[in-house]
């Protein structure tokens, strides 16, 4: 095969950016004997010299902005490791237009900017890879988008964030409260000190959106993704669960039927024999249904400076491979948004607080709001929890609501999402 | 993105070749959309004549022997679902010869032809694409090709053939026998008549030959992989490793340290705990590490007409937006064999018929053969369980010959290896 010389620049070198410059680095002559292409990298960016210099980079290589890169005619691609929307996403549609193709881990951007990226790219001819800003180092990206043509896939559920499903494991097996696992993720560097993104589910939309929109190949916008976060998970109701057969994880789930799209980001119970059940502490898994080929999982590490780079590298040698970008039809920030569906089918588990003698009106506020048959346990004094079948979202929250309003309902101390 | 006309031959139109006409034929528009390229079927060749019209294809794309198609200029593409050796091998090469790329789900062809295959490619300058030669519908070959380059794969442990481990999870929850279990799955058409090329772990190794040769960048060839099928399996030893945490599997395993390669195929046990211990029933799922990603599992249907077709698919549109394939290094038959493994290392679950006044004897043969320590579990009169920590196989194989001269043991009833 013949050898193609390829330059890369790398925008940031914080966690990120160093692990891939090392794998970079350790891995070219391999790489250049199994994919045929020799990836050197031309220049770096980073504002941090001391970076720079630990990772032991060559002056020469130092650029002092993204107009240097972009003019640079020996970068034929730039992979960007600054988080948040700017000014990676400034960065990357200057790199863009010059006609570089870009790499980029950052689900948030990508997510909320992708029809920028595309118009850009198609502009300068470049290619858009972004396989490390889901699971990590699993190649769930480019499964959807190169190994799934002969499918329609019709529904997706994934642990897609790290940090909550270690909160989630840990409450799960140890029965400790979500405020000690917070504690001790953070301790380990599993979580930020600010966790907002993470717990309450921020992070988990911006995957939903890009996968649900390669799965359904139309544009899912954030804002879209129905989303709950798991900081009001009470210890109680996993441990209840599990009796009940059921695991708790922080779920993405979409759906495509008929052209109507539903995605959503919340706590869920799975049954323990689901295969996402066994997905514990840090890893990640996506598991998708396509028409033809039937379920298929994908599980492993979903972040770390390694396996992400690991993904990033992948995508370097692949886009240095191609002659022909891959094109997304997601040129407008505009949608269709009579396609989304908001008012989803799930089954719920009610944990109510309430005296014995108001049990009897709570199951028939269940029947009239579309439940004909639940499953009722008594959980403590003046405690009971109730689960029901699939019943729409809004008739679940009408339900609660009804139930509250009962003379001898206290209220409903848990509301979580069963899927199956 | 401009679109690319591409012509794709069908040679067989079996199962497989059926159900790939008709995904191709359904999804063509769909994937004319994704991916740029418009496939069409230009030509079929099988000599059943019966399947051309149940399929309803037009006379006029009939070929009457591959020479027709090699010298089709509209054909791009030879997609083959002869399955075994000849005349697969042969009708490739002169695919290959005459400028198409060729996709193959044949792992017995790919296994044991690669070479020529790889050689004839060189010739005539296009790729050769068997997606769907492991584990059906799930991206593993595209995952070890196109998305492990940051990596140096270690190991690599998969569940790769449906039929046994359909059988062994009967076995394992029903407690049914192996003959029983079979006759089942040749009802159910999970097996066939001639049960051996699986139950014997022929397929396993045809799969773990390809598998390895991609993840080590080596080739493995098929007459390296240790081989030992299922039939000895008694449900007896099932249950008992159940009770010692333990799920049986027919495992295809395979190494890779300081140049050292190991593969093997043969039953073993593994942690309950481990993520291919609920891999059930007619699924399959490859495990493997790399020193990056870390561990990363890939799981899904690993045989039938669509799973199957759906992979066949994804690599026609796959190599249809190829401009430069993939080359293997591997064009020559010969290898170095010296850095073949035979002599791997397990842990051992020995089952021994023996009378109670010999189970010194056997532990101080374990102990002369490297076991320091051992556990020894009672399973019966005159029945004893040991399990040791990981030895040589060499050194089991020696540990069950002295054991079998002892006096007062009658035989070692079973031994199945342990994997973590």
């Amino acid at each position: 095969m013949e050898i193609k010389k390829v330059g890369v620049a790398l925008l940031g070198l914080g966690v990120v950016g160093g692990g891939t410059y090392k794998i970079l680095t350790e891995k070219r002559e391999a790489i250049c004997k199994s994919d045929g292409v020799d990836i050197e990298i031309k220049r770096v960016l980073d504002k941090n010299s001391e970076r720079i210099k630990e990772l032991g980079i060559d002056e020469s290589l130092v650029a002092r902005s993204i107009d240097e890169i972009a003019a640079d005619k020996e970068v034929h691609i730039v992979a960007e490791f600054f988080g948040g929307v700017e000014p990676a996403r400034s960065f990357l549609i200057r790199a863009l237009e010059a006609g570089k193709s870009v790499v980029t881990a950052n689900k948030e951007m990508l997510s909320k900017c992708w029809h920028e990226l595309e118009l850009a790219a198609r502009r300068g001819g470049g290619g858009v890879y972004f396989e490390a800003s889901c699971v990590g180092g699993v190649p769930v990206i480019r499964t959807l988008t190169d190994s799934m043509q002969g499918n329609a896939i019709t529904s997706m559920k994934g642990i897609v964030n790290g940090t909550t499903n270690y909160i989630l494991s840990r409450m799960s097996d140890e029965g400790a409260s979500y405020d000690a696992c917070l504690k001790e993720a953070q301790r380990l560097g599993y979580a930020e000190a600010d966790p907002s993104a993470d717990v309450d589910g921020f992070d988990s939309t911006y995957k939903n959106s890009i996968l649900s929109s390669l799965a359904y190949r139309t544009r899912v916008p954030v804002d879209t993704v129905y989303r709950e976060g798991i900081s009001d998970i009470d210890v109680k109701d996993i441990a209840i669960g599990k009796d009940l057969g059921y695991t708790i994880k922080l779920l993405a789930v979409s759906k495509c039927a008929g052209g109507a799209i539903e995605a959503r980001v919340h706590p869920a119970f799975l049954p323990h024999s689901h295969p996402l059940s066994s997905v514990k502490g840090s890893f990640n898994a996506l598991f998708l249904h396509g028409d033809n080929v039937g379920d298929v999982m994908l599980y492993g590490r979903g972040a770390g400076a390694l396996p992400t780079g690991s993904a990033i590298v992948s995508d370097i040698a692949f886009a240095a491979g191609k002659e022909r970008h891959r094109r997304f039809d997601f040129e407008t920030e505009e949608v269709d948004r009579a396609k989304f569906v908001g008012d989803f089918s799930c089954g719920y588990y009610l944990r109510v607080i309430a005296d014995s003698a108001s049990l009897g009106k709570i199951i028939d506020v269940l029947r009239r709001n579309g439940v004909s048959d639940c499953a009722v346990k008594t959980v403590g004094e003046n405690e009971t929890v109730f689960v029901t079948h699939k019943i729409k979202e809004s008739a679940a929250k009408r339900a609660v609501r009804d139930m509250e309003l009962l003379s001898g309902v206290e209220k409903v101390a848990a509301l979580i999402r069963i899927e199956d």
